[in-house]
């Protein structure tokens, strides 16, 4: 055994415990009855504390150190070495008082979120003083870990490995105007899709049915995993061949089920294609939240809401659902999946507005991290920046700073990932495009293989072996590129929207 | 915190952990996709590896010797302690490479007996050597447990623990001949009663939606529980507010579905019903295997088979398979459930016969760990005894020797436990009907809560406080009587069968 043996082996083992909390937090989502909560509580603190012993053992130190010795390593050997660094030193640098209290805070504020958004005011809510706690506590963690000079950044890091503010802000700073100018464009067309048709009474059991057919047919290896439903479709890997997602329907809304499947879908796809290499070990993870975001939006949006994936799927559709499709023709189906609307809820944004929604939560991120947004005056920098970049001014907070449960359980720095995922998805598509041409035309004939193909290849097989920002380069030959998403916005949407 | 408490909390530890080990199971063997079993079984065997490490640790061992220091401890404390030290001797008396050895051949003869099963034949198979290994192993483990002076006690302890093979002999011989001649007076019997009925074609969606009716009425928490479908049933707890049950359905066979899940209800009863004090604790268990079968028999035959019970049940089958029950009568019916006809397979024979199949296997498993059969010999030995019990030759070893899966995997002294559990539920089940006269008409009124909350006062709620010798004194004033099962069987059986 080489040093390196020894170091995949240690982390192996850390994984497979993180695996087996996985199944705790799986199961409980899905068939655990209600009642049972307080003892899987019990059972996955537990396993987060072993998890955490092996993390912080001086043995594990030792293991880093003696690796980082030796030379000419590989890509993987020396990917395992950094990230097994990476979660040693995120373990080490944190005092225990600091982890529970982000813990203790964060289900506390959890509640409190909860109560505050059922009442829709967030000043002078039980939820305010804890959020302003749990500020506090990410900035206290962003001192210790120190991996970047500037707070957020290193806040960032912990979801976007070796991205910064200033990277981000400049690109979101690019294409912000452009993003605004565009949806305005949309806005002023005369001939707008219109989204009746999704609202009609669609059978809950047939849309299930329906989207276990679709994943079978986008290569979900079902041998490898499963579609359960839960209140929050969710995508959770239980080891390298077992990654299961979940969905929900809604009975007078189609999107739920059908672009949450597809979305949660993409997601599992990643999971499913690391390398046997990698399997089980440190690596065998997505490479960060926005590569893992790329292609859930890749496959949901770019393919998913692509005329030809519905030139193939809408006959099946009609099928199923005789009485609202069947004499609704195709073409007006597609525009009705690809309305463009400002709208308050981000969830329900579509994939145009979407990213003004996370551009506003990364400003704000920033400001309130560095103390230039005072928590009593959230709501109303919320609003106002809303307006600004949304046009709209919602109507209370459950609508605006209210809405996403993020902040509430600490996460600050996870937001920008979702758009950054937008903007990864158009370049890789980009490039895989180039290289084969025809992928549209296969959609067409229910053919999905030659892009998973492609992303196995240049994404998946990869896992967490490359930065993401390494991965760009290797698969486009350049850095994140905010023109492809521009560009893909409007070729796709201007003929939509009859421009 | 008492040494009493820093056990208490060390060893809830270890069973959190083998909980989640149960997770690990019941997801394996209900929704887990078939192509993930690589993952899952690392996981699994790194979770046993947890639960050994901390049951060999330098510290559990001077924690119960703190323990044992003290004076005046309850039933509670002094069950803790004991219980404690009995995980901990099995654990540290046990070399790490027997504990391997027992797994590995272990597997190594499951897969062999499966083959050996499918041909049907024992002797010359590659499973007869690794049975021998299993033998061996097992004296091995008997020698260096020495809890006994003579080694199957020791085996037989570590299912039925302060059993031994003197006392169980002494009441199986008492019995036997019984037991024999009682089967051959049903057997002349003029007027028996047939199972056709039961053999007719039931849907089975509908077995499975009625067995869930069946198991709510009978007061199964769906709160703190849920019934899956399985290859297998069993009942698995996975904390003390999360208890299982599975069942499976067969088209032409009524039975294996509705009793399988009367059966396994009654083990979920049990594990449901612990005393708050004790939930997650190493007491958060069944006192013995005979106990907890006794749970699952007496709901399954002494409840479940009774005339009263169906008097509530039937109408409600008749509705849901109208076709084949509609115009049945209930008390033909009854009949049906209650034939006792000797058969080749333990698992499919009845109440009765029952004993027999486990009595012969007590006799050859004694035999085998004292070297008086060798492995040449076991399918003659099995086939003369079965016929001199049961009056039948199996015709093969799949109906005779090869039938069970038990010796595969090494379990030598689990047997007896099935039979001592039909004991222990007639004798409690007299004292029940003592206190509560009115209990038969109770089901005929489809309320089985009077039972339930008999069986939380006196068996249930003390998990493993007390051993199964004491419980049934406590409970009885007396030890286990195997009068008391034969006096059930005749009062039940002679009217059903016109005696």
């Amino acid at each position: 055994m080489t040093a390196i043996d020894d170091l995949k082996e240690y982390f192996t083992e850390i994984k497979r415990l993180s695996y087996v909390g996985s199944l705790l937090g799986w199961d409980q989502e899905t068939y655990m009855p209600r009642g049972s909560v307080s003892g899987r509580a019990k059972q996955l603190s537990l396993v987060q504390k072993l998890i955490h012993q092996r993390l912080t053992s001086l043995e594990v130190g030792k293991l880093i150190q003696k690796a980082k010795k030796i030379n000419n390593l590989n890509d993987i050997e020396a990917a395992m070495i950094r990230e097994s660094e990476r979660e040693y030193l995120h373990a080490t640098k944190l005092p225990e008082r600091l982890v529970i209290d982000i813990t203790e805070t964060g289900s506390q504020a959890v509640e409190a979120w909860r109560k505050a958004r059922e009442e829709k005011k967030f000043k002078g809510s039980d939820f305010e003083p804890l959020l302003e706690k749990n500020v506090a506590l990410q900035i206290e963690q962003a001192e210790r870990l120190e991996t970047h000079p500037d707070l957020y950044s290193t806040l960032i890091d912990l979801y976007e490995p070796g991205a910064t503010y200033n990277w981000i802000a400049n690109i979101f700073n690019k294409i912000k105007p452009k993003l605004v100018d565009f949806v305005k464009k949309l806005d002023s067309s005369s001939n707008k899709p219109k989204q009746d048709i999704l609202r009609k009474k669609y059978n809950e059991d047939d849309q299930f049915k329906l989207s276990v057919e679709m994943i079978k047919k986008l290569n979900f290896d079902l041998n490898h995993g499963r579609q359960d439903r839960s209140t929050h479709p969710f995508t959770s890997s239980l080891s390298s061949v077992d990654t299961r997602i979940t969905t929900r329907t809604t009975e007078n809304f189609l999107n739920e089920c059908i672009f949450g499947t597809i979305h949660e879908c993409g997601h599992a796809l990643y999971d499913m294609g690391f390398k046997k290499e990698i399997h089980d070990t440190i690596l065998a993870d997505g490479c960060s939240m926005g590569i893992h975001e790329s292609q859930s939006r890749m496959w949901e949006n770019i393919v998913g809401r692509s005329k030809e994936f519905w030139q193939y799927w809408y006959p099946t559709f009609q099928e199923y659902f005789p009485e609202n499709l069947g004499n609704y023709p195709m073409e007006e189906f597609h525009r009705a999946v690809n309305v463009v609307k400002p709208s308050f809820i981000r969830v329900n944004a579509d994939e145009v507005t979407y990213g003004l929604h996370i551009i506003l939560r990364f400003e704000i991120e920033k400001d309130l991290i560095e103390g230039k947004i005072q928590i009593n005056e959230l709501a109303d920098v919320w609003n106002s920046k809303f307006e600004e970049l949304l046009g709209l001014t919602p109507k209370d907070d459950a609508d605006g700073v209210l809405q996403d449960i993020h902040w509430s359980w600490g996460s600050i720095g996870y937001f920008p990932t979702y758009f950054l995922g937008s903007m990864y998805a158009s370049q890789i598509y980009n490039d895989a495009l180039k290289k084969k041409p025809s992928l549209p035309e296969d959609y067409a004939k229910g053919e999905f293989s030659n892009l998973l193909a492609y992303l196995r290849e240049n994404v998946h097989q990869h896992g967490s072996i490359y930065r993401a920002n390494d991965l760009i380069k290797r698969i486009t030959g350049e850095d994140l590129n905010p023109d492809y998403f521009l560009k893909y916005i409007e070729n796709k949407f201007y003929p939509i929207y009859g421009f």
